[in-house]
């Protein structure tokens, strides 16, 4: 069937035609289905049986061009096989994190997963000043889990390059390429500063070639680093919870590129959400100390509990072989010290990456909700400053930074 | 047509389809057909017109075997594929340094080029104390245009993806991450020690961690940094020489990695090249020294040629326009910084590789002929002495080693 932009209607006609869809709706004459309205790049669906309206799912469809900006912004539909294909790879190695797919139709672009309707859009929680005692677990445990398997530190050498040369997504890569890591480190026309930021503040920024050149090194980093296959896009709007449920969902940019890339935006977002309590917490008539401290915590534990389950990862899978990456003699010293210096490497990307994100979502076209919402501009621009400077020190110093209490201090 | 292992004579009949060959070749009844016999990987044929032996070709066919080790080593013909789309790749870019392909066969996995016979394999005009005026000049020039056209920095994101993934060759860079990477840096069963090196210094090697973790790392690096289109397997060998013609010739190894991976092992090969005089000259009756300095002198001058070639091309590719891998801002001092810091990686990582394959060179299974060919055991072994130090060397200190002169101080 010739590709088809679906809507409420003509989407009914098309889930009849799905057996997991037909088992799990029951009676298709009389479903809900509502449109989300509030995806970026594609179009979002909602639904659920009337009778029930717990059996519920999404469907997800891609459409030739950028939703949010229209068909001045074409995009081909690759996107949706990219983000299929990351769901499922996702989805086996931590399906406790992942939405289930149902159903995935490449020549309609169109992906039916699981309903997430008990969960909540991190970020939208993290504004609220909710707290989710498993989340720092979950998500490290999906970093870990992600990060690891796809890499040659799992795969077969040969396997790794069939995985990297099969997932490649150039058109969205080239977004993050420009919005993450170029048009935020100069005066880019597609750029957006807030009204009471100070210009000279920004200013400061681009003309600060060892910034500049940092962020190119991590551009840099990002293109060439085919370490293992990335989310791509994991920010806070991209993780859906509840107490008890941690849920990674949207890895339409899923690509291969530097294991530091998905933890370090990840932390990022973190650190943005921990600043905009400064407005947010007095708001709601709240101390915003314990929030905060609660944020930063976060961050830390992330990080920690990622790099313990990922070395974890790596040892269990050598253990039992002979072999190791590094060959077959066994030799405890070199297999620690080797380790120890991978970890390194990826710490001093994911702040890197850190910092990277911290200025774009500042400077750059996307913002983040926390901060962007603030109607106070002057508040708004003295958050937003602290988001730079700890942007800047990060990229600046990640070689130097020795481990999270640093960043944690930095951050304060 | 399906597959079939040619010979002489079923050659002779092949050679008759193919129009460019009998143009070139005139009468095909009277052709001489030689099975030259020392290719290690593949079946290599010299065809020259009995009438006009100057008209003359080589032809090249992957059988689904390594050649040198029979029907016991597989290999797919698949290595045919690169070796032909690199051949005209690096062809294009620099026509006077690579053989024309006239014809390829990838169901025949077999590749019809110009014939290099006014030319000696480099290895074997250096083992011959032969000086070369223009090679460091060729080689350099060689090396920039190759590395530079299949990277970022010149090839749109888009392209330069698609390449990477379109020149997978898992195969044969399984043979380099083992062989280079793996089995000499510990007691492998695949290594091969020559007898009177002292058993002491290879265990010295084998347990020290530092110098076994600087392996992983560039193993890693080779695995990980997809940086641009690589020949892959580029040592004196590798390079067909007179005194006014240089060829690279033999890409089949080409593969996606970092930049200073073919400029590490070719400067690698002319340090063997230069201990091996310590031998090969007063065999021949001379002092060694003077050709010694001549050969470091070369691997100076590849360096810095290529150094200098390859940040001019950068330079001009971007000099026409606004756009720069940095950005749209043109702020002189971020991009000679931004430079810098690349030229800077590309040095460590090329002292990196070098040292991996003077180690490789000396511990693992594949020698050099300058070396391994010397009859007086003891004497073999001083020079293999002195190519390990240096391979050791150059992977411990790769991160502060400051310039080509301190190389040469260390190789002396």
């Amino acid at each position: 069937m010739d590709f088809k932009t679906l809507n409420t209607s003509t989407l009914a006609n098309y889930l009849r035609t799905v057996p997991s869809v037909t088992a799990l709706l029951g009676d298709m004459d009389a479903l809900d289905i509502v449109e989300v309205g509030d995806g970026n790049l594609n179009y979002v669906y909602f639904v659920s049986s009337r009778a029930n309206p717990r059996d519920s799912l999404v469907v997800k469809q891609a459409l030739p061009y950028m939703r949010l900006v229209g068909e001045s912004w074409p995009l081909t539909r690759h996107r949706s096989d990219r983000e299929a294909h990351a769901l499922r790879q996702f989805g086996a190695l931590c399906p406790q994190h992942v939405p289930q797919v149902l159903h995935f139709d490449s020549e309609q672009s169109l992906i039916i997963m699981q309903r997430l309707s008990d969960h909540l859009i991190l970020r939208k929680g993290l504004i609220q000043g909710l707290r989710y005692p498993k989340l720092a677990e979950h998500l490290s445990t999906y970093l870990a889990q992600t990060l690891f398997h796809g890499s040659d530190l799992f795969l077969s050498a040969a396997a790794k390059k069939q995985a990297a040369a099969a997932t490649t997504n150039s058109e969205l890569s080239k977004i993050t390429e420009d919005l993450v890591f170029t048009c935020p480190f100069e005066d880019h026309a597609s750029n957006a500063y807030s009204p009471a930021l100070p210009r000279t503040e920004i200013e400061r920024l681009h003309n600060n070639p060892a910034l500049r050149v940092a962020a190119a090194q991590m551009k840099w980093a990002f293109m060439n680093q085919t370490e293992t296959l990335l989310h791509g896009d994991l920010h806070t709007g991209s993780v859906m919870v509840n107490q008890t449920d941690t849920y990674v969902i949207d890895p339409e940019f899923a690509c291969y590129g530097p294991f530091g890339f998905d933890v370090g935006l990840l932390l990022a977002n973190f650190f943005t959400a921990y600043y905009a309590q400064d407005w947010q917490r007095p708001q709601a008539g709240e101390d915003p100390a314990p929030y905060q401290d609660w944020l930063l915590a976060q961050a830390s534990s992330i990080w920690c509990g990622f790099s313990d389950k990922f070395l974890a990862l790596w040892v269990a899978h050598e253990a039992p072989t002979t072999q190791s990456f590094m060959g077959d003699a066994r030799d405890a010293d070199s297999l620690a010290r080797f380790r120890t210096s991978v970890m390194r490497q990826i710490f001093s990307d994911t702040l890197g990456f850190a910092g990277c994100e911290l200025i774009r979502r500042t400077l750059g076209l996307a913002k983040v909700a926390e901060v962007a919402s603030i109607p106070d501009t002057q508040a708004r621009a003295a958050i937003e400053l602290r988001c730079l400077r700890l942007g800047e020190a990060l990229l600046l110093q990640r070689h130097h930074i020795i481990d999270m209490n640093q960043v944690l201090d930095l951050a304060r």
